[in-house]
């Protein structure tokens, strides 16, 4: 509508009155069978799709992946599906409130007894925690009218029974049900969901002690458990949230390189020489009248104050992290909004060119990647892999197939696996070809998208990036020409190589849940002993996934045997010209 | 003179007449042939020169190497020599306009029928894309007298033939044309020559597809082709591109490691804690009148406001790069430069006294980089390189010559090549022990030499400078020591080891030039399908390098044949005392 | 006190007077020679405490390992113990000035004669040198009563004879005596100790030409030997020397990563984001008075503005860096300041639960290198190891034992010393096992340890800490499998394996101490060569060492033979609360 308005009125103004053409669409034929069975894993991990956009492996993304919130689940459905094999630090309980603070029955006891009210608090805090008094007296929540929003009103007034507030203590009907509200729309992979789900159900935090995922459990728990690493307390300033840097503490680093991307590039550029300057970017206008000299990450994410930022989160990570048909009708919405974004400063053309030399990074990293997978896969199948799942430890379900194989494409065992089953993410305990796919894609490919899509050429190319992966091909080529000498030599002189234990055990392996669950559970996976569903099943044949597809297919007016996919090269939409 | 004039005026003021004694100088031969032999693809990965000061290899660096302009060149001779291999996105229509925007037969269409007036722009923009029309309203330009410099000034009004300025469209007589031809003073290597000559003669961007060069292409575009990279659109204030974050966008990274030194020493940190404070950093005043309580970048590179940066940068690559003796003629100028520019702050001495720590950690990284290299070269040449240069894919050119040796130093075809031809660089397609060399010089040594150039010690030492070059060394000698267990293996139980078809071909590498030369034109290299001359040729012999070399040596009033040489540490200058 | 005040008028203000209880703590023994032979070297680099927090390991650090001053030692021991091996440059005159400017023999020459006036001083400096005066001028120095701090006050009056400030001038009981003595009460390893000691008894600094470490020096002689690197000269302002960035240039990266650590958590947003806000910041208030909305690095590492930093500086190396017992005695203060830090603005239970997730992280991490560790020793006693100490060229100094062992710890020859003899720190010239140890445990799980103490826990999982410990896992085992294959394939066919020569010498290696040593006094090592005392002796047995801890036992009111440990997880302080 926003879009219409201007093109409409620019019509009105210039007394033109025909913008543009439609162009014609190629059409393709594509299997719903090949469809399914291009979910992100694989593309991720195995990428098996072919090497251009022809729209094959158009739908997919972690999206498709997921099965959505499970059935009749809260909107933080602690404890999740493998709680039993997830261990907390108390310190979390600040970051998981209600799961690990509010509820009476772990609710830390506090030595002060009585009830108070707000100018008691005020009074004695000024002395116990000053920096929080002073800080709350700066607030609009203390000088709201009637009456000021005391302390009192989020944590409660006993002093036995104090709640630490969650973000759904933010949003209630009396305060700021619209913000939350908007920020529960997300689907899966938003804010909205990155806090049980990550934290309970995917494999890092499940694998390990939790001093050594810390890290992961402050982000994750973040901006869905609560409003405050955004809205620094306990001033809560929204002039103050809307600067970059709010995001930075999350937004950064392997493989959420966002701050770096945005930062390195012009529109960082920008912000970085002019932040201070109340004329070039008015901190105390709401974002929706913003008029900002260039973009912070709000600008653009949270447009015009929505809270859901999933909404203009311009794609995906299949988008980003393999080779879909970008011209594909699912993409068409998110990737007409990115240049509906850009285009306040931007010509759409600029906007859609600068799309587009996105896909065709992407579509080169995915080659460079599909290179160094092969060189990785090949080992495995010809059974030189140093050492082969068998002899590793256990991966986080206690299984040994191999990592970077998803069960749906296992047409053997050479995987180690039946037919079907996947292979599980693995971190402290992998080969070194394993480990080099995985940062090859999850790190360098992650840096080419993330920096193509802030506009920040540089940062693809050149924060290993496209270097990067040039890098890691000759690593990993590297290390299978030894692998394959060595095991040539063997067989000449008849040694029959055994891996070292090492791979098996050690005192930190010994830590890990895999080895925990073999050693206790015997003949049990995880998967046995958790058996209920979850958010996500990386393990089985994805069920959930063929009804998600053919439901998304549906909508979209398609079948479920064939369809017909836009090209990204011949999509020019009105607005393009 | 400025100088002279500090001098004399400090002589009047305190009634001292004798400043200083000029010490006498060691005088050392040096052959012209060894001058020439010695042009920087040499020092740089081969680095035969010998592991002093001694002069010798005093006279080369970057613009020994490059032949200048092709001959009848213009400011940008696209599309340049390789162009028949070079591919771009249609988003480079923006960063390099005159080629791919403004010509009337590359043009892009545009809806839009009719000629405007100035104020129709901004009426339909402001509605259309409205964060330009804000900022050009603030800009200057909006405010000219006696008539604003409108949008129609630098895009014209006819709205089917818009341009998209390029900085030639800033640099007329009438507008900017000071800054403008002061830019394109500089030599090669410099902002005014860094665009068609390093995406087009150069190997990177010629090599493969530009996804995955795109980011080269987005600053090595910049600051030639279009000013708005530092002269932010559409406000183009002055006070804004004075900042030293306007530099950053292009000068961080691996290979041009400017921003991190700076930021991270003393200079950052000054400019870090004072910038926001206009007593301090008082950004609208011109250049030449700054009053600084510390260096901006483009204080020191753009002493005065001056746009040739290259005339105060310091050194050169071969000064950074190269076991350059410090003290010969030819870079005596550029270092007494730099010693002129700190004395604002400091006292000659201590300037002089950095410059020559410099050198020492130069010469040092040198020595380990010999070492380094020496390591991977003796695999080379005993044969038990893993692969060898004829089992890798060809180069860009469509070689199989060593990547780290040039042609002229050949002796003989043990690098794959006969003598006199040159190794072309690699990136992707490359051993691991040919990217370990080209890391330690390429990356850490650069370091090295921005950190120690812009008084950042600490990360000249602790950024992967020192460090990286010290675990690099490691690194290549690990590989070569396994390297030769395996080949001595081999040898004596008889096995013939095939190296990998992985080096020679898939995915990814069948998208690069090199093999598609080879496929589509057997028995043709680059240099046969390209013959015209152009800004560089890495390839031959270089006999418009030894015309190069005799004329400056001429112009130096020395001999080609033997010539005398300043030894840095007895060159103390009047002003050192 | 402090806190005290705070309880009794917290007691006083809410009329409830019995806050919190003392938890019973449990008691285990541990001998004393135990305690003993646990102290650093061992369990950073060997580790052979156990796995637990039990207290065994209770008690070392950095702090035990070291000896103190030498006796009769003035507060810049230069040149110190090995200074006969210790290389500097001219410039470093500027940095140590006590030592390489201000003394008559080595006064650098100047050629203006005559002793001048201020007033003098400022005219001719004014056209020589206009930034120093200009910022000069600015100063309270230049505005003090009744008459100005001028450039002779700190410089002198004779041209010929002018000084280098140190902090020793500064400190003047006319001048900043309280904080030139706050500053040099820390022990070693504090800002007062880091000078002499690091340049010229550690390894790095003696074993190689300058101009490799010069990053090192800049940095270590900063805090000890002059005031002006984190108070910018000439303005010398406090308010700028309050400002986080002031301790950027020397506490960033590798083995010192405080800023980053800081930065990207959310005390550094709250920093970034309120930066230049005077009412979020008011930099012109003392830190006593500061009431800013975040805290600064000053704010609590100099906690009131007291100048010994170590004071506030929460937990020595042996805390983050092994697996000491958390709760021992010795501790205890350290961790009792700690939260009294935090909790102007957090609870008292939160910050300690945040200390305990650091506990957890440090655990886990040694845990990981530990296991890191024994699959690099075993390749030694195993003989394996590409290649053996003795094939290396000697350490710094001039020995051939094993880099990651200390002496007291070999039971054996295995080693390449006699039992008692300790290994020597290695950097150039050290097997990729070795090296792959000290990254792990000297850079990742500093980044752990440092993440976790600043709040910021993504920066402990994410920047390379546990991240970069399960990569290095991965590599240390690659290594290790890849040269047992080779040993077992080289026995089978009767080939016996001679190390390359370049492991022993090359034109770098050459250059180093080591070597040298060995080659100018045969038969010597650094150890004979320089036998005086110093700060340090990692080489021989540590008698020094025993009575230090003794003396400490002693003091803590604990026998020698067994003594009781305060375990963590139960001990809970009153203000746990």
């Amino acid at each position: 509508m926003r879009k219409f308005l201007k093109v409409t009125l620019a019509s009105a103004l210039i007394g033109c009155g025909v913008i543009g053409t439609v162009s014609s669409l190629m059409v393709k034929e594509a299997k719903a069978v090949e469809i399914i069975t291009h979910w992100v894993p694989h593309e991720v991990y195995g990428m098996p799709g072919e090497p251009d956009n022809s729209g094959k492996v158009f739908f997919s993304g972690l999206k498709a992946k997921y099965m959505g919130y499970p059935k009749d689940a809260q909107r933080s459905p602690y404890p999740g599906k493998y709680s039993k094999f997830w261990k907390t630090l108390p310190a979390y309980r600040y970051y998981i409130p209600d799961y690990m603070y509010n509820r009476d029955e772990v609710r830390p006891s506090n030595p002060i007894k009585g009830t108070f009210k707000l100018e008691q608090c005020v009074a004695c805090h000024s002395v116990m925690t000053p920096g929080i008094v002073r800080d709350y007296n700066k607030s609009a929540h203390s000088k709201a009218e009637p009456a000021p929003t005391g302390c009192d009103t989020c944590h409660g007034n006993n002093h036995q029974k104090l709640t630490m507030p969650s973000s759904k203590a933010c949003g209630t009907a009396e305060c700021h049900e619209t913000q939350y509200n908007e920020q529960g729309q997300g689907g899966i992979g938003s804010h909205a969901s990155c806090s049980s789900f990550a934290q309970v159900e995917c494999a890092w935090s499940i694998e390990r002690p939790p001093g050594d995922t810390a890290g992961c459990t402050f982000c994750h728990t973040s901006p869905e458990e609560r409003c405050s690493t955004c809205h620094q307390r306990h001033q809560f300033d929204p002039a103050v949230a809307r600067r970059s840097e709010q995001c930075k503490t999350c937004h950064w680093g392997k493989d959420h390189r966002d701050w770096e991307a945005y930062d390195i590039g012009l529109h960082g550029t920008v912000y970085q020489v002019n932040k201070w300057d109340t004329e070039q970017f008015d901190f105390s206008k709401k974002l929706s009248d913003a008029d900002y000299v260039g973009p912070t990450c709000q600008y653009c994410h949270m447009r015009g104050g929505h809270h859901n930022v999933q909404r203009a989160s311009i794609v995906y990570t299949s988008m980003g992290m393999s080779m879909a048909d970008r011209g594909a009708p699912l993409w068409k919405e998110k990737r007409d909004r990115w240049v509906s974004i850009c285009d306040d400063c931007h010509s759409p053309r600029f906007a859609r060119e600068n799309l587009q030399a996105m896909d065709e990074s992407v579509k080169d990293a995915s080659l460079k990647y599909r290179e160094t997978f092969k060189v990785a896969e090949d080992l495995l199948i010809d059974g030189v892999l140093d050492p082969m799942p068998k002899d590793l430890c256990p991966d986080w379900s206690g299984q040994h197939i191999w990592s970077l194989k998803i069960g749906a494409y296992h047409d053997g065992e050479a995987y180690g696996g039946k037919t079907g089953e996947s292979g599980e993410f693995r971190m402290s305990n992998v080969t070194d070809v394993e480990r080099l796919c995985f940062e090859s894609v999850g790190y360098f490919q992650t840096y080419i998208y993330k920096g193509m899509a802030h506009g920040s050429w540089n940062d693809a190319t050149y924060s290993d990036g496209s270097f990067g992966m040039d890098r890691w091909l000759v690593n990993v080529k590297q290390n299978a020409s030894r692998a394959r000498r060595l095991a040539a030599l063997e067989k000449k002189v008849g040694i029959s190589w055994q891996p070292e234990q090492f791979w098996k055990t050690g005192e930190w392996l010994d830590q890990l849940t895999g080895p925990y669950i073999v050693k206790n559970h015997p003949g049990k996976t995880i998967f046995d002993l958790c058996p209920d569903p979850g958010w996500l099943d990386t393990h089985h044949a994805p069920a959930e996934e063929v009804e998600y597809i053919e439901r998304k297919l549906k909508e979209l007016g398609m079948e479920a045997g064939t369809h017909d996919v836009k090209q990204d090269s011949e999509s020019k939409s009105v607005r393009e010209h």
